[in-house]
Order: C-alpha cells, then sequence, then structure tokens
C-alpha cells in the first residue's frame, strides 16, 4: 500500500483516478480547491477511510507543504483545463500551471516526497508538425496555446527537479481524454448544449478538426502501467490511441446519445476550433506499446462511451446550479 | 531607426548590444533592475542623447508597461544569469526568468509591441543528446538546470503569444558567451580568483568539460543579422561557433592573460562542474550558417580575446565594491 496525493483530485480525472486508486488497495488524498472540481465526483468512496480531501490551493504553498509531505507518490493532474480560456487571460496556465507544478515540486522536495506522475499533453508538440503519428523525441517544441506552453514549462521544471534532486517522474502527454465526471471539451459541451437546445448544435469550426480520444479509464490504466513498469529516472510517454475522431463524429454521437432526431448542426467554419488549437493531432504511442500497453478502446469507441456517460451523469442534474 | 527596448540593458551582452545598436543609429532603451547590471557599462555611451537607461524589475509589471509601450523592438536579454545559483535557490529561474518573461510578452501586447529577440540558451536541451552537434529540431526538450528549464518555458510562452497575438519572435539558443562586461561565468570566476590568490586556481570539475564560447561581439553580430535575415513570424536559431573550449583551457588562458606563471591549477574532479551542468556541448549552427551568417572567432580564440578583455576590465577595478 502507497500514501498517494492526487493534486486536482475533484476533476476529471483526478476523481476518477482517485476510485482506481483505491480499488487498489492504496490511501489517497486527493488535494483539490474546487475551483473547476466537484466534491460531487467522490460520491462513490467517500466514506472509504482510506480516502481524504483536502480542499485548497496549489498556490498556497504553506498548505500545501503540510498535506504533501508523507506521502509516497504524487499524481499531479491539477490544471486549468479550459484551453480556451487561456487566451484570453494569460496568467491562468502560468498560475494554475507553471506557478502551482513548481510548487508542487518544491514541497515534494521539502517533504521528502520522491515520485510524481504528471498529467502532461499532446499540446506541447504545437502546431504544423513534420512527423505524425507524433513520437515522444518529436522535437521542436513550439506549443501554439498558453495551456500547452505552461505543461512544457511544468515538464521542464519536472526535469531540472529531478536532476537536480533525485526525484523520478512519469509524464504522460495525453490525448484528448473523455469519459465519466468530464467538465469540459466539445463532447461534453455539445451535452450540455443539446440539453438546453435539443434544436440546434452550434459547433466551433468545420468539424473537420480530429483528434485521438482516450476512454479516461484506459488514461488511468495507462499511466499506472506506465508508473510500474518505465525503471528511467525521468520516463515520458505519450499516452493515447491509434487513429482519431472527427468534431463531427463528436457532434453526430452527442445527439443520439441524448435521444434527439433532427438536431441541426451548424458549423461556424475555419479550420481552427479556437486560437490556440491544433485542428489534426496524431500521437505516436509506439512508445508505451513497447512495454506492453495499449489502450482497450479505439478512439471512436471511446467517444461512443465516453459521450453516453456525460448524457447520464448529466440527466442526474447534479451539474446544474 | 528603430525604437528598441533592452531588458538587462547593464548586464553583460545587454550593455554591449545597447553600445551596438546606437552605433547602427537605433533609440535605445536599457531597462535593469541592476540586481545583476552595472551602470558603469553605459560609460561609453550614457550621454548619447539616443538612450535613456530606466532602473526598474521587471517583476514590477507596472513600470515595465509604462515604459515599453511605443518601442518597435524588444531585445529581452535580462535573466538570472548565475545558473549555478538556480540549484540551490529554486525560484530564482522561475521569477527572474519564467515570470519576468511572461510580463515582457504580456505588457507588449498591451503596449503594441510587435517584435521580440530573446537570448535562449543551449541549456534547453539538457543532457545525454542523441545528436551531437545539437541542432534546433532536437528533442525531446528536457534540461537539467533550473535555468535551461525557464529558458524553454520562456521559448513557449513566446511561441503561445506569437500564435495568439501576432508577435514576431527571434529565439537565439546561445553557447557560452565571452567578452568585455562579463559577469559571471568560468572566465569571469578565474580572472577575479586570481587576483585575489594567484598562486593557486581552483576549478570545478575535472577540467574536460569543453562548450563552444561565442566572443559577445559575434553573439550581438549574429543577433541583428538574424533578426534582419529571418522571415518567419517564429524564427529559432543556434547561436554558436564550430568546436568548442575545455575549462583546462579556458584556466591556462586566464593565468596566461593575468601574466602569471608557476600558478597552480586545482581540480576538484568529477566530470560535471556543478548539478545542472552540462559537461559536453557542441551545437550545430548549419541554420543560422544557411542564412549566411558565420562567427568571425573560433571558440578557442573567442576566449583568447574574451579573458584578455575581462583582465583589462578588472585591473580597471571599476568592479570592485
Amino acid at each position: 500500500m502507497k500514501k498517494i496525493f492526487v493534486t486536482g483530485g475533484a476533476g476529471f480525472i483526478g476523481s476518477n483516478l482517485c476510485g482506481f486508486l483505491l480499488d487498489k488497495g492504496h490511501e489517497v488524498t486527493a488535494y483539490d480547491s474546487l475551483l473547476l472540481g466537484r466534491r460531487e465526483f467522490f460520491k462513490d468512496f467517500e466514506e472509504n477511510p482510506r480516502f481524504r480531501f483536502v480542499e485548497a490551493d496549489l498556490l498556497d504553498r504553506e498548505a500545501l507543504s503540510g498535506e504533501i509531505k508523507g506521502h509516497d507518490l504524487v499524481f499531479h493532474m491539477a490544471a486549468n483545463s479550459d484551453i480556451s480560456r487561456g487566451a484570453k487571460h494569460t496568467d491562468v496556465d502560468l498560475k494554475l500551471g507553471t506557478i502551482a507544478t513548481y510548487n508542487v515540486l518544491e514541497t515534494m522536495r521539502g517533504g521528502g516526497v520522491g515520485e510524481i506522475v504528471f498529467a502532461s499533453t499532446s499540446a506541447v508538440y504545437g502546431d504544423e508538425l513534420r512527423v505524425v503519428p507524433t513520437p515522444e523525441d518529436y522535437g521542436p517544441l513550439f506549443p501554439i496555446s498558453f495551456y500547452g506552453a505552461s505543461k512544457l514549462a511544468c515538464e521542464a521544471l519536472i526535469s531540472a527537479f529531478c536532476h537536480n534532486y533525485g526525484i523520478r517522474a512519469w509524464i504522460f502527454r495525453f490525448a484528448n481524454i473523455i469519459g465519466r465526471n468530464g467538465t469540459h471539451g466539445a463532447a461534453f459541451d455539445f451535452v450540455e448544449r443539446l440539453k438546453k437546445d435539443p434544436s440546434v448544435l452550434r459547433v466551433l469550426g468545420d468539424g473537420r478538426q480530429a483528434k485521438p480520444y482516450l476512454h479516461v479509464s484506459d488514461c488511468i490504466e495507462g499511466m499506472w502501467f506506465g508508473y510500474e513498469r518505465a525503471v528511467e529516472h525521468l520516463n515520458y510517454f505519450n499516452l493515447s490511441v491509434e487513429g482519431a475522431t472527427s468534431v463531427r463524429v463528436i457532434a453526430e454521437t452527442a445527439i443520439r446519445e441524448s435521444g434527439l432526431t433532427g438536431t441541426r448542426i451548424e458549423y461556424t467554419g475555419g479550420e481552427r476550433g479556437w486560437a490556440g488549437d491544433v485542428p489534426q493531432v496524431r500521437l505516436d504511442g509506439g512508445k508505451l506499446a513497447g512495454l506492453g500497453w495499449t489502450a482497450s478502446r479505439s478512439s471512436d469507441e471511446a467517444v461512443k462511451l465516453g459521450v453516453k456517460e456525460l448524457v447520464e451523469q448529466s440527466a442526474t442534474n447534479w451539474r446544474t446550479k
């Protein structure tokens, strides 16, 4: 049994991860400001005596320092998950991403916590890539979103802490992740908007943007697999799936899974959904596959299941406030 | 004539750059906190009516915002130039590098300043490189010093600002730079320490660490050449020289140029000078060479001239305080 600290533990991936780690028999501390996360996501395990929730901010280094020490391993999942917001408020990712991650690493060092698993992103690769699907050793790295820029800054900080202070790290560059407890992203938006207006669904871009979608359960299995098997001091992997799913397919799936027919889809046009959006992403998952892990669901299957879960969860109405 | 804003304008490269830009006929504002820079470096041009000095901190965003607007171009040279300090005080590079650079970019955006030339570093490439000499498109990027981590974070921020707000950028990844107005680095340390004790020179590592040295005049010529010729929205270059000079040669040069004989060199041993030091660096300068620029001096020639200048400057005693 390990003592595991999950930042962003009340968020989308973090909350699913807490359940997974508790099922594996570990002791789990979820640390979350509830700025983006939700207490309702703990409902399946909040009574578990091996689970503890701390409502606090990663920018409160004193609180973090007191809470993080004594843990064996940190899953650092917290971030500003609303990528398009970063283009309007350029300091959001700097604070919730870069500075928050610095605080995690610095308090790990101070508290003698030796291992970190980090949720990075395919957005570190930027746009107009020469190699597709893109492998982990791709360069140069010029992210076009503030989110991607911040994640790259975090990776670099992790690398420096690893080298200077002996911390071990597992960096996973995520594809798009989909599934229950989702709080953002195209599928989530579509499901919520269809509830408000089933007659028309407005979609940013031309619908042809396509990215690999990984179901959140595969995301978590993949991280745990990589953490257990990868033996370098600093390990880094794409965490993805072959192929990709277009925005058009996600929109159509959201309509179908919502039980609607006759909904009109309106595309705003243009190849990019928003400034900083990378319209075409394909990730080479060969490095993690080489250790023996591949996703159990294809991108289209992950979208189908994920959208279904989001529709079901939306129907319980917990989300309205 | 352009209105040019030089951050770190009182520092080593910044002060040399101010003189160069004034000679070219431009209007120059040097912005510097004098934390690492020195007012004495302005002595050759402080009376020039096209020159203005602002003593202020990049972390003071209000001051920066008021000063930066109205300029055509920013040379962002300010940074914590003491790389080894970052390993002891892990937040120095975060503040003086990453957050300061964010402030520069955000105030450029607010003030309508459209162009930035950025002093990056070969340290972004990290250690144990698969490709030597290392080209600009190398990946992955896992810097081992906090300095390198911060510079990579800055590059990523520049990339995001370029993409989202139309700022144009020229990123130069510097080799080691040497010459007059030096304030740090092996050659500077050796010259200063030989003044205090000419009998023995203590050298970190085994003396075999070797890096390419570029004379500061070549560094500035190279940046200006790249700025004038490179036409991409986001341009990035190694700014280097073929070959490399070992710490042993620098130590011997410092002794000889100081007019000493019989000084004993004591190596502390080990392949690394300090945690975060990359012991062997070779940079591929082919990309800038392809536009037509190569350094006028070899690495060894740059070291010889640079050490000579540091010895002469040290003899004037301005540096003692």
